[in-house]
């Protein structure tokens, strides 16, 4: 890692070093705000998503204002949050393999651990390392609700299952992990409204047939920034793992807005500058892929009318300038990124801005935690 | 950062932790010997681009194989690398502000340190900046050989930055940065040929109008890993920058060779796992895009015929497994990246094996030197 940093509390925002990863603490508490009054008198709780912050601050202040835990996707992610103190984790993931296993039953010594099973050799694992390190944890079954990725079909094959894990003593049968990740980028209101529907209902009949075993299902839980209010209304879901909506990034921004979404904002900036400009049209600036992740598309220039990031390069970002742009060697511009989950991961620290300084940097304490 | 570790040296293969990055210390040591002997006899000298792989147990390598000393991208990577006894480095891109200009004086109090221009501003900031250590920096013009990115226009432009870099008591003129990047990564042999072609005529004028100033050409500096031949044997060319040799990724692979080209081998490879097999057509895999970079598409499998890597989201790889290609929860496969660069920079180290073990673990040290 770099062996300085791009600022220091009290610095103002002028003089963050680049590329650095930026946080609008105003607008990133507005969006916290926002998302607990959505969900306030709706029977459903918050279990935000902490792959996309990867940073104990971020998560405190979530659980502060009534979210009931965090979700993560590895078991060493979730090793770091347990580390900072934090109470409940869902693992929304499957882990396979005795040492893995290992490991997520040792979390549980300290925290309340969940995770995702979509096969009876995860069941067994996970309820045999459970029960070595005399522990709890709550096991949820993963339904393919339309996403075609992980998770049983919908119906008896999730009810099977449900069965064995609460065949396990050493195991709590939790409820139904949900989650349409497909949906979350549909640009349309309404195709956004029939993936939810669908899911929904995958859910609903999955649930019948595991009742139908005289099993309770505690949760049914999933649900992304670009569906969540359509999960919350369904009746099904008693339970929201959105995380994006704290940052909101360009991919997000696309989405096609129904008149009943909430207006969360963009709270997360790449800061880059200038170090090119040797055409008229042209400008490079020190944030190419390396600093703000392209999977999901380019950056967007924030608030430079004239100004366009064309294509990433590992360290280069190369920049349309329109006639009568104006863009000076050095300048330093804010990037919106693509994708904000990958591009949080490239950093070790968030320079947290309010005013015109800095106020905090935050550890990305979670960042790289891979296995 | 993960609390544990993919794998510690005399771990056999089967227990290294999923995802890790893995290098085959076999296949590498091969790719280092064959770039040395491609460019033994020729009046060229290698300065591999340590953006690469960002560890100075593998620059040292290098070094101890011929090279004069590494490349690095920014001014913390090449702190880095310079605290770790690397002693020649060259910073193959601009470095803007007073405040980036100090880092890398500083640099230069404990070794040769390069860096480009392509702008007076650069010059003068980067002359006050070594003026107050009190060393001397080599910097080099870097010319737009048809890149389209950074660099002055070749010719006449190149020569008038030559001469004010020459005038600064405190910088050296040492040459001409020429690389041509949009080259590497074109397909087939004859648009390669092409490209370089150009790219040499560009510096041949460029050194022209600058030695008819009266200033010696020291270097001629660029080429990348696909097309070193190429500028090896321009006449022009007198230093090789190729960075990717030493692992070779998906990309630098779909390359079409010519028969001359040089046959570097897939050293450089992610270890992951099935983590969901519920239909047969399917299989999740441990490794998504924040364990391989996809900026240059999808990572290919690894000599497992019938699978084949689909789509990465966060965490998930998603596989298509053919008709009759068995594949288990659970089994561990190579990935071979799709660009190598930001896939290694996903990492904090290199788990190196060799004969079926782990020989060493290499700290991938400037890991997000991003400043």
């Amino acid at each position: 890692m770099s062996p300085w940093k791009a600022a220091s509390p009290g610095d103002p925002v002028d003089a963050i070093d680049t590329p650095a990863l930026v946080l609008d603490l105003d607008a990133f508490e507005r969006n916290l705000r926002r998302m607990a009054d959505a969900l306030a008198e709706h029977p459903v709780r918050l279990r935000p998503h902490a792959k996309s912050h990867k940073c104990p601050q971020i998560a405190q202040r979530q659980i502060a204002l009534g979210a009931v835990g965090i979700c993560c996707q590895k078991v060493s992610e979730a090793a770091v949050f347990v580390e900072a103190g934090i109470a409940d984790v869902l693992v929304t993931n499957q882990v396979v393999g005795a040492h893995k296993a290992r490991h997520l039953a040792q979390l549980a010594l300290k925290a309340r651990i969940g995770v995702l099973v979509d096969d009876e050799r995860q069941v067994m694992e996970i309820a045999l390392a459970a029960q070595a390190q005399g522990v709890s944890i709550d096991v949820y079954v993963e339904v393919d609700v339309g996403g075609g990725r992980c998770g049983v079909a919908p119906g008896e094959a999730v009810a099977r299952l449900a069965r064995r894990v609460a065949d396990q003593p050493s195991l709590h049968f939790a409820g139904l992990q949900c989650y349409h990740g497909a949906a979350q980028h549909r640009r349309t209101p309404a195709e956004r409204v029939q993936a939810i529907a669908q899911a929904s209902e995958a859910a609903r009949v999955s649930r019948e047939h595991v009742q139908a075993l005289g099993l309770e299902v505690g949760r049914i839980t999933g649900a992304g920034t670009g569906s969540f209010l359509l999960e919350r209304d369904s009746g099904i879901f008693n339970e929201i793992q959105a995380g994006s909506y704290v940052f909101m990034d360009r991919d997000y921004g696309d989405n096609e807005r129904a008149p009943q979404d909430v207006a969360f904002e963009h709270a997360l900036f790449v800061r880059t500058a200038v170090l090119s400009r040797t055409l008229p049209t042209r400008a490079v600036v020190d944030a190419g892929l390396k600093a703000s992740a392209v999977d999901s598309g380019p950056p967007a220039v924030w608030q430079r009318p004239g100004l366009r990031y064309l294509k990433a390069s590992d360290e280069h970002g190369l920049l349309e300038v329109a006639p009568g742009a104006s863009l000076d060697l050095g300048e330093a511009l804010m990037l919106v990124p693509g994708h904000c989950d990958p591009t949080v991961n490239l950093y070790d620290e968030l320079v947290c801005v309010r005013g015109g300084r800095v106020e905090a940097v935050w550890p990305i304490a979670a960042r790289g935690a891979l296995l």
